[in-house]
């Protein structure tokens, strides 16, 4: 299973009143993982969506917290694919405290193939077989 | 069961390169419209926080996404207390376009009853008897 | 001289760990005041662009910071039309406390018109004539 | 002069529907670059909030764009002390592309040490001693 990897420092302008993160930065982060996990598998959602008309939209995203973040704290983010449809896919990352891999946060993004050709109406499509190809390879348990 | 109503205009800053609202915007809603919630029931979450200690703070937050928000598009916030525990609530938000009462997103917070006195170890706590007899008239079905 | 006002409530997620606004909010809602200052005199920037392909994108910002930002207080922002020249216009935005009408942040934006039919090669061009003509109007001093 | 660098890379989240970064984004990453340039030269800003009820709150910022930012674009952002006197200091941030070193924004921060001990009636006070001898070392010309 292809894991990508993610670390970050929690900033000043990351924190609440409570001196812990507000929590819809971690979806921006979640957001971010799951591009780089596209284009580490070889999908540059960048590059799908100029050369081919065809974005991975949100259609259900959710985040549990287990433990609060900090100042200046390091962040691992590892971001794999959950699982896959006809048209649509999971996204599962897990935040982890680099200092003590203590579990922080685990977040899931389902998201769609999208026909954005025309942005004004954009709908859902078929996952085309080429890039289905290089999910699945991504889905599959790796192999020692 | 008591409803607070939020009405915001969808900016420029909310935009993705869509032209769709990027989603870790509707969370910051999310959040913004549960105070707002506390607040219309006469929990004012900061003045909570300073006289007496105490947060509700998030344990898991998640978003269903049915059509997209653009630019200057006005939207409708609805949030309501949706259950009630000994240290745990879970308040549900439904964002529809003003134009037309479409809807568009679907949110959903659990919290959780923090004593914050040391913010270095918050700790969750039972919900305070006159908070619980509030929140339990906010969530009775509405006489008619 | 057209000002354009807009009211709204610090949020908690405005603030940052000292419970004042972390200012790069201050930034969004700058942003987002000159979209409706532009409206408010009938330039719609989200027409401008899909229908003449024009945008004022941002070459300088600033702000000065007079008094800071609290949970859950209102805020008007008032804009209006500084300076203009062939290429360029200056917004100034005036934050202030509704409560007590006392200054909080004065903040600017230079403008410069661009012709963005080619996102990736944006560029500076001369503001077109009938846009001149709105804005000259806005920007004349007020007579009472 | 002392100097701190720090790369990251422009991600989905941080671009308006041009394809080219929201402003304010450029603002938190000033922020956080102004964090890390104390934090590299000894004075690391949660410590001294904590221990000393000292922060150096912003009065003045701003920005100049020379070129916008793109998808997964990497920039490097190079911080350093600008000035200094009695109460207050200012940070200079280039921000460049990390490909071709191309300028893309200039930044700055005019901060003012205050005493936080009493969040409600945060107030301006001298630099203490100890504190100014480490920003004149980080201020004096480097020796090559």
């Amino acid at each position: 299973m292809t894991k990508s990897v993610v670390e970050r420092r929690i900033m000043w302008g990351d924190l609440d009143s409570l001196g812990i993160v507000f929590y819809p930065r971690y979806y921006e982060w979640l957001d971010a993982s799951g591009h780089l996990f596209f284009e580490s598998i070889g999908l540059d959602l960048g590059t799908l969506w100029n050369q081919r008309q065809i974005q991975f939209g949100l259609i259900e995203t959710g985040c549990q917290y287990a433990s609060p973040g900090r100042y200046h704290q390091s962040i691992r983010i590892v971001t794999q694919l959950d699982s896959l449809s006809r048209k649509t896919l999971v996204l599962k990352s897990v935040f982890e405290d680099v200092a003590d891999d203590r579990l922080m946060v685990t977040g899931t993004e389902k998201r769609i193939c999208m026909n954005v050709s025309d942005p004004q109406r954009i709908r859902a499509t078929e996952i085309p077989d080429d890039i289905r190809l290089v999910l699945e390879r991504a889905l599959a348990p790796a192999k020692h």
